[in-house]
């Protein structure tokens, strides 16, 4: 278990779709074998993979095993079951709009590569899907180098729920900047909320920032903002799902309280995440559909009652931060400031020139 | 398990202090026997029974025991055992005020019946806490009154933690405003927040509302945020630990969050407590002592970890919620406003003329 997590790979392919079973740690460490389609989708419903980006990496992966396995022997047939894949994989988690950045980007490099042999053209599909999973551990270094020059005057940084190296491919979102800074030599020591109801942040992020060797202090959801009244925390950072074009951030549910608590206490509220991960398409927060899960995942935890028999509860998975409420995103081109709406579309347009 | 709470009691005396196991709630109603002194205290101290009012009767009740236990045959000496007795109980949990005003009480009655044959002292104190222990559930059921006329306009309230029945000796404080309401006939539907890391929402308030037949749903701590945003809130309604003179109120971690995310939706948040809470000796939150609790607690949840060995966890039980975020404080004696310097002081002093 105390491996580096530099050689631990979240997601990766061999013959096939392999990832790490989230749903396992930190007691167990276990990789899982993607065989079906059936068993991507089902990897990324039920959270054995999760975080936005790895989720896009999974995902173009898993279109990557649609063209193995179809028995398309012309490439128009191999794009009808690649359309069909794309369907099924989006429609696995709602809210992270990296799931259909990635399928999308492997059907568009398919389309355009429909003249090749067939099985050149399943070699240029796995090829895609690999250049978005090595893309996606260069986009959060670089993300860690932009975000660690915003962290110079900060030292106790609070983060929610798990935008590490296991919600990416490698490396990390949120714990990007905070990886930098240490690599840089900066001390510092993070607040890691547990994150109800999967608690990824007490079983992933408590988990990566020790074995990185980051001090961190692990606190329930509640106690965030008794830490921010004791002026215990200089800076907030997380992840995000999706980014709307106005800059409302969609996250983990928690997040826009978080945001709400740093406003009141006058603390810098960034949100790091690759460009991939804002949808000029969807103009504002109310416009991004929000997960809603299994009521069963807030009554029992680990297959244990910790709620009366019958009592109703809601799980919506994620929230939404206004704009008004974020300081500033780090992206891996660089830091963006309000207001959102023009910055956001610069930064896109230049992220698709520059491919 | 579904037998009416009216007839449940959380602490009595049953030639002892009894008391229901609240840590095995809601899997296992169980009531626990206390023959020793160290029973109570550890009773109070590992949570068997909770909440500031429910507290302050057990340690009446513990005094009663060191009464009756002790073997002095003079008051002077059993005097000097109800001290010591008290230095115990006081120390078992230090937020709660009601803790030493409880003890105190029957103390300062056992001092003035001093003169008395010493049999009829040791039924002297009992009295005094089976009074504590009447008084209780009268203040809690004026505390209802008072609170459900405040409700009439409002349907969605959102509790934190339990101020219910099993908070108290009976009928509960922030949820006596909600059971009058609906006795009135009042349509309302409670928002219960889990309340980790002991989770006193999504176990006792959510059992005890499920067996009156108010309808609930049980959300994350993280999630109030969210559904205050959707407008789905009207309003908040908690207990109290102890509140100083100023008005500054400290209740169970993850309150003061609430209290900002109220404030920044303006929507009332109101603390409904006895005036046995109030503690004129408190200048203000800073004074008030907050307990660490055991990190234990947070790094695991009935016996099992969720969080990886050796990570470290911080452990307020605690927060204080500054008053200029309260909107009014629901007393037996009646509904109190800001300023809360002034209305407070008239508040006790009235209460202490009308012993």
């Amino acid at each position: 278990m105390n491996e580096p997590l530099h050689n631990l790979r979240t997601v990766w392919w061999d013959s096939g779709p392999m990832l790490i079973d989230q749903t396992l740690l930190p007691a167990t460490l276990v990789s899982v074998r993607c065989t079906t389609l059936d068993d991507v989708v089902r990897a990324i419903r039920t959270m054995q993979v999760r975080g936005a980006p790895a989720i896009g990496v999974t995902a173009a992966y898993g279109m990557a095993l649609a063209a193995k396995l179809s028995r398309a022997d012309v490439a128009a047939s191999l794009l009808d079951d690649l359309q069909r894949a794309k369907v099924a994989l989006d429609a696995a988690r709602p809210t992270a709009i990296n799931l259909a950045w990635a399928t999308r980007r492997v059907l568009q490099v398919a389309e355009r590569a429909s003249e090749l042999a067939i099985d050149q053209l399943r070699e240029r599909i796995l090829a895609e899907a690999e250049a978005i999973r090595d893309e996606d551990e260069a986009m959060c270094r670089a993300i860690g180098r932009h975000g660690a020059d915003l962290l110079t005057e900060h030292r106790n940084i609070l983060t929610h729920c798990n935008a590490g190296g296991l919600a990416t491919a490698a490396y990390g979102t949120a714990l990007a900047p905070i990886r930098t800074a240490h690599e840089r030599g900066q001390l510092l020591h993070v607040f890691v909320d547990e994150t109800r109801p999967f608690l990824q942040g007490a079983r992933l992020t408590a988990w990566e920032l020790q074995t990185i060797g980051i001090p961190l202090t692990l606190i329930t959801d509640s106690m965030a903002g008794h830490f921010m009244q004791q002026g215990a925390v200089d800076c907030i950072i997380v992840g995000a799902d999706r980014i709307a074009a106005n800059g409302d951030v969609a996250n983990k549910i928690g997040t826009y309280t978080l945001a709400v608590l740093a406003q009141a206490h006058q603390i810098p509220f960034y949100v790091a995440a690759p460009t991939s991960t804002i949808d000029l398409a969807t103009p504002d927060g109310e416009h991004i559909p929000i997960e809603q899960r299994s009521a069963e995942e807030i009554t029992h935890l680990g297959g244990v009652a910790i709620a009366p028999a019958g009592v109703s509860a809601a799980h919506p998975a994620f929230d939404v931060t206004p704009q008004q409420l974020v300081t500033a995103i780090i992206t891996e081109r660089g830091v963006i400031y309000p207001p959102f709406q023009a910055s956001l579309r610069s930064m896109v347009e230049a992220a698709e020139q520059g491919r």
